[in-house]
């Protein structure tokens, strides 16, 4: 933590390198810190998942986004059976290392739900509304 | 869980009670989910926050995004010591329950280092480099 600490106050175009920032962040008892996955064109937020170190290095070596399932316990590279991947453009960490936000060319549907995003529980009120229609297979 | 998955095939428009969904968020250990907020206008991935039932509730009440610190343990409104407020928009929860979205409008820099955004460690091959400056205190 001390080196996150140490970049808040460091200069904008600082360096350092990428392993250094993979050794000190703050996994969380899992190993894992949350992924946000933002569409680079559209600017919408898709989804959030969960990364341990190897997904993290997975998803930059690949080029596409590759999470850790807490459900399954096994990593999972985005659309690897949807065919719905997410190619990797760019990849922030925030302040304090545990959350880091993907950009993505996102292929198809985000939501395995064939919904654009995993987003669209929309609250109106004192009521929920479903906020987006699946798309329909080609 | 039952009620998410009987939304993941509900047309669009189906509405439910909040109180409803609220009851059944797959909460972790902590009784936290995920929250992350966009910025309205510039479309940018502020922050990544968690949040209880209570905070939940809390910031729909009061308009403004109301976090759980789990570092405090305790409640804090965005903003209330910077004044960096983030006036919320809309809130959508996500397929699964275990993340929402918060579109705020933001006042001033989301980030506590005065930084517009958290996300400002930005890969770089091998390295990362520090992609945003502070904003001057007016």
């Amino acid at each position: 933590m001390a080196l996150l600490k140490t970049l808040e106050n460091a200069a904008t175009g600082t360096r350092m390198a990428l392993d250094d920032l993979l050794d000190v962040l703050p996994y969380n008892e899992q190993g894992l810190i949350a992924a946000i996955a933002q569409d680079a064109t559209s600017r919408e937020v898709l989804m959030l998942g969960y990364m341990d170190r190897t997904a993290i290095e997975r998803t930059l070596a690949e080029g596409q986004a590759v999470y850790f399932s807490r459900s399954r316990q096994t990593y999972w590279r985005k659309g690897e059976t949807s065919g719905h991947t997410q190619t990797v453009k760019a990849m922030h960490f925030d302040c304090d290392g545990d959350a880091l936000l993907l950009t993505v060319e996102q292929e198809g549907p985000a939501c395995h739900t064939n919904r654009p995003t995993c987003f669209y529980l929309a609250v109106d009120g004192d009521e929920v509304v479903v906020s987006q229609t699946p798309e329909v297979a080609q």
